[in-house]
């Protein structure tokens, strides 16, 4: 029987400002990837995010990113290695400390935005994330974008990982994804969507845009849930999953 | 046998800005106050410090302030309870991390600028404080002034505490500290700074200005680092005790 | 013939967060306070906010406050009269900079949140606020809550304000507004908005909810528009006191 | 008779951290590069700078930095050409303000660090730069490292400029410093220095490490004072131009 993870980036809004539907998505999700208050995030978004992860029994995964709000996170930022692995292990320290004081604990890691993709190129910067995160929890799941510079990285230094797909973008021959800008880089229809996943999970590859397949462990789908209509999307995606059989379990 | 701690704000700067001799100061010490991102020290700055820590068998401490660099966590700011204990959280678990990737692990919690002048004034706010960060990690030992109300809120929780003086301050009869714009606030003979500490600790009371014995329990003796002076005074007041047979022993 | 301003805070966004519906409240005002940056916007939401209060004819006024973005500036921090003075020249100064890019200028000063709260109750405080604005820009007008501390200050220092009053929020006795806590602090009713609106405005009056007559200069008036309701509110205002004969008219 | 500007960067404190001894450094240059609280710099440490300016009938500029506090905005940053405009116009907005509240007024931008570095090597980014300050005050004279990009850029726009080059860094052949890691690319012999400077100023050209003539205007000499070395560097240069007969005026 076919099992998969389902995780979202959640816990995003900072002070008076929301983003996205956290509650609605809770229910939908089996790991969420919070915020730790560098890219977005404050203690108490933190610590109300992680109350409802816990009420909704979603896995707690720690998601750090750059000091940088405006830009949230998603600019590119040249840091040392060592900057990289202290950002890490702060936020890590963190967000581990708010989930133990909402009952919880830490249970994976994932990196956000744009100091994911840098990591995503970049097995070298990759391992300086992951092995500051390791420093602090050993028994951290690291989440990797399959088939990349993360996952070797992951590989490489024998941890517990999970292969990370997008349920919504499209791949490149090189299990990179297609570029926002391009036309069918993001996909808007629910039932191509639930299909092309399915097709991933049973076929355990990366399907890219060209139909060439790029075997990989998936262990988990991301999600989005900032718009209604990618509400929507992972609702039904969920429930195709369900009615095709494969069951849906955190980390 | 008498036996005190003596402990000292450290690792206050921030990005490319030094504050203090961390490294001279860390020499004299048994306990340090590691500033966590809030008010001052950065995850780099953090990182150095705790290792600084480590190599000189000094006992780490979270130092949690409010989130206002410019102010130096000095200027009051009016937060719910809530929000405080999310801002202590968050800071004890940064910094646990990071003295966790130091090879070391936090020891004690001090409250930093105005966030302990407000605590020190309020047990409700105190206790919400020492609460949060119990909650994360219950061993902690904390740090009140002595005679104040966080001695009174620590006592009320049953937890392990350490009741501190100030070596260069001088009191009032109701066991707070003079204002420093006051003549004579701050104390800055040598000489008479080691004496009046060492009345203090034989007769286990603060000595007010008037002469007033305020009896209580003194763990620890906070020196500072920041200027010259500083630094000799907090060297001479070890020399001092440990020729009077006082032991100098962290937490 | 009556004359009003219908002013209302605008560009509280911050990097990928967004804060009401801004294009719809400016077809509904005439004087838009916008956020410097210190409590919400950023130099990217000030240009995009300058540039739609330019294309609607909307007079720009610059909106400081507290540097707290968490916080969104409603939160009293205790700064010395030299800093605040100095937190209003600086983002009064990007305000101008950022009005000229878009071709416009700064006609007014308003103060935000915690800072305006302190200021309508400290006269030395309000004078500060105002006293550094004007060595900027002189011919500023500042807009003060009327028949408090701030107008006391603005007509101390002879300058240009404007007495503003709030569409929604019930007055105590002392031209201070009822505590949101309270109940009937916050009207819902439009109708019961655009009368006592207009009775204030014919009266020359503020009135209370105990119906006390508070005889003060109505300039502008302070509508909100972060949710439906408020934006529903704003334009039923606007449409009745047009409908009764008031003009509205900028600044 | 020859004729050079003398500059520095100044107000690089934050909050509680001081850099350089600005006061003793104001006696040396001719115009001071004012940080502007995106990098460093605080309203009350520009507010502070800015009137040591002036008392010193020292030329007061803008230095505009990527709003990276921690990195000194040193580390660069992707920003899109509207975002790199908005920083630059609101940086200089605050910086006029605070000018002009001392009594002076913004006479010359010069961007910091990483920004300074990019706008080097790409005159579309100078370009956008330059505009972005220009369209707030078209008097401003833009410095430009003498034969970069940049240079290109003030040319193009047609507008008042200054040619800057470096007291004590080495240069390659194509005008851009040697890398600081490399051995010889930070001079520290005063005599060298100043003689040095003299032949470039006389000979109108950059003398490359090689040998190499590059001719061009030098219209500034940036200097540093951030350590006593280097303070002691500049008032050698000035006494050494002063008595070779070149008059030291600001731009």
């Amino acid at each position: 029987m076919l099992k998969v993870d389902l995780n979202s980036d959640i816990g995003e809004g900072f002070g008076p400002w929301k983003m996205g539907d956290d509650a609605a998505l809770m229910e939908v999700i089996s790991s969420a990837n919070i915020a730790c208050g560098f890219h977005a995030g404050d203690p108490d978004v933190m610590a109300a995010t992680m109350a409802l992860a816990q009420r909704h029994g979603v896995g707690i995964g720690a998601h750090p990113g750059f000091a940088d709000l405006q830009g949230f996170g998603r600019r590119r930022l040249a840091l040392s290695a060592a900057e990289v692995a202290n950002l890490v292990t702060y936020q890590l320290g963190a967000a581990q400390a708010l989930a133990r004081a909402a009952g919880g604990r830490v249970r994976h890691l994932k990196l956000h935005g744009a100091l994911s993709n840098m990591a995503s190129e970049d097995a070298t910067l990759a391992r300086v994330c992951f092995e500051a995160a390791l420093k602090v929890q050993p028994d951290l799941v690291i989440m990797v974008l399959a088939a990349t510079a993360m996952e070797q990285a992951a590989r490489d230094l024998g941890c517990a990982w999970a292969g990370e797909i997008f349920a919504d973008r499209a791949y490149a021959d090189d299990a990179t994804l297609v570029d926002r800008r391009e036309p069918g880089a993001v996909l808007h229809d629910p039932a191509v969507i639930s299909g092309r996943i399915l097709t991933m999970l049973r076929e355990g590859a990366i399907i890219a845009d060209s139909g060439k397949r790029i075997p990989c462990r998936i262990d988990t789908i991301c999600l989005h849930g900032d718009t209604a209509g990618a509400l929507s999307i992972a609702r039904g995606l969920r429930r195709d999953l369900e009615a095709a059989g494969v069951q849906i379990a955190r980390l």
